[in-house]
């Protein structure tokens, strides 16, 4: 049986054994799957934060990799439960997406391409033909993940549905003014906090690219800097963070505490060409 | 060497490194072997907690795996070491379980029987011949259940021991009332609580299949449902959970928060045949 | 490709998707490798905290095993990035530790010999050429650790450095006075507290080994003990922790609490021979 990296994600904590039994549900199929946690700490039930983290997580896995995320407020409602194959080789997709259909994919999918989806209808590959109406990620996701990480084919998993179909969620989107003929205000947000207290933007690197740029705060101007320890210990710095968005945070310290913000804050970056 | 899954369970937390060690030391042994962590959060020394976390997870596992479970107050003291071979075939046990004799395993013998119980007194499986008095979890524990999942017999590894005489918590028992020809009253309590604060009786969904059912807290009554979205967003939701208990819960919120209520707190079920 | 164990110790917490990026970035290299999680849990940018855990946990992992450790306050500085191998046999030593060069594997080079070390240099081993200058863990560290687990030899991966000129962080020391000819006392501090409370010293158990001793807190003296049950329920304990350093417990209790004392609080043991 071939074999591959398969993560999970979702918003079960560490404090019961929701994770763990999922693993074993896994293991039941293929107990060779190298199985990763990306992280099952997303606030309960909010699907804009697994969206995020998992769209900037993808990236840096193997060819092949299958992500199993499962934030799912809608189980055992009308929901459909999906698996996505995305990449640009149909023959070897980049990666597979095993989850609800309710947006929690749609960051991976805008940075790459839909090649099929199905609706997973097909209960043989369900841990049992009548599964729990509360735990789909024990009984659908995980062991059909667990199956297309040992190379069952999408088509035998459910019913081919339209990447059109695929439901998205709601985001607030970039806004783009030209103030002079070098000089440009991006408007945007914050979208994610970590745990470190650093504010993520929705800002993409690609905007600011080569020119000088600076974030305004409460209309103080912060100049755009490389690395944290640009500036001295407890102060503001924005630079591009690793996740590749322009990035607010403190070196040393805490940007979400000491400027007392919050996700959906809004923002602007002044751009000079 | 035959290889295995093998599972984690303890009060060790996440912030030292003492699950980790315990891997190391397994590593020693064997590290071919699938080790999956089922939860390291258990409340600190909470032997019913460990207890209820183990015995819902279990019968998710492949056959075979084997269960490491520390939660263990008594380190060091009198208290037994044990390994356990429980289900109904002894050349292929269904799971093989490691710990402390002090009624960590009293759910999981409740499900299977025990076909072999041996306390762990031959040192030569030991990490080292004089282990630590705080951690055997390192020194006994995870040496011993990685060799368990390498194929070394029980037998090897000390002597027998009487099922009968293994440990059993004093736990609350549910009591059933007729009250009419038709309807029975049930009483249990609430044994668990998950991290989203849904509540876990100890009344199992067998008692209610099939049958109209209602929770009765403080004298309100709530008739059983399907699933969470059964209600509206934020009301309270009685059904049976993926454990396979009734459970109550709140759409989209915290039904321990609501209802403030904890950990032992007595309610009944009322059933119509 | 041959295999070995890896382990990863930070502070990045389980909130974000660190981790399991970094553990993305080891299985592009070599999906094969047993990783294991020492803890993402040490407090930010606490590197002698980092250091007491992994000097703690590195002698029980087999022979060859790599531990990757990322708190690194000053990522994208002047830090250098290395590789160590530590042991006494320079064909196979006994640990590879992979990381920044800011004294954070100080605790373990004490124990062992450092064979060999380079600073990591060649971006051919890096995860892009041009890596994220606030995440080493997974542009760096992640792949060379990845790669000097699937058998790359250390001298591939940058310029030599001579041992001597690693970073050592400055840490309290030990003093021993001698009172009387068969009574002496040991000056010491609380080097580490665990999630139990337990409190930690830098006193290494064979300084007392085979002697009666004391600890002395508030000018209260607490006569050493084998194990959490030598007293009652709720009182304080001093003992040799699993550690191997004099520790101070509450036996079923959290010592941190019960005394207020915080790390690098002083105390004495008084010992005689």
């Amino acid at each position: 049986m071939p074999s591959c990296v398969l993560t999970l994600l979702s918003d079960f904590g560490w404090q019961d054994t929701y994770v763990g039994v999922m693993k074993g549900a896994i293991a039941q199929v293929n107990p060779q799957l190298t199985v990763i946690d990306l992280t099952h700490q997303i606030p309960p039930q909010n699907i804009a934060a697994a969206r995020f983290a998992l769209s900037t997580a993808v990236p840096y896995f193997p060819v092949g990799t299958v992500h199993l995320a499962v934030v799912d407020p809608g189980v055992g409602g009308q929901r459909r439960a999906t698996a996505i194959a995305v990449g640009t080789d149909l023959t070897q997709p980049f990666a597979w997406l095993v989850g609800p259909d309710n947006g929690i994919f749609g960051g991976v999918i805008e940075q790459y391409s839909v090649l099929a989806a199905v609706e997973l209808n097909n209960s043989h590959f369900w841990r049992v033909p009548t599964p729990s109406t509360t735990f789909h990620g024990r009984d659908i996701f995980a062991p059909v993940a667990a199956y297309v990480g040992s190379g069952v084919a999408l088509t035998e998993l459910g019913t081919a549905i339209m990447p059109e179909s695929l439901v998205e969620l709601d985001l607030p989107k970039l806004s783009i003014t030209r103030l002079t003929q070098t000089r440009s205000q991006i408007q945007g947000c914050i979208q994610a906090i970590d745990h470190f207290g650093n504010l993520v933007t929705n800002i993409p690197a690609k905007l600011i690219a080569g020119k000088s740029w600076q974030v305004v705060i409460n209309q103080v101007e912060f100049p755009g800097r490389n690395t944290y320890s640009d500036v001295p210990l407890g102060n503001l710095v924005t630079l591009v963070g690793s996740h590749g968005w322009v990035e607010i945070a403190v070196n040393g310290g805490n940007a979400q505490q000491q400027l007392n913000l919050d996700w959906g804050y809004s923002l602007e970056v002044i751009v000079v060409s």
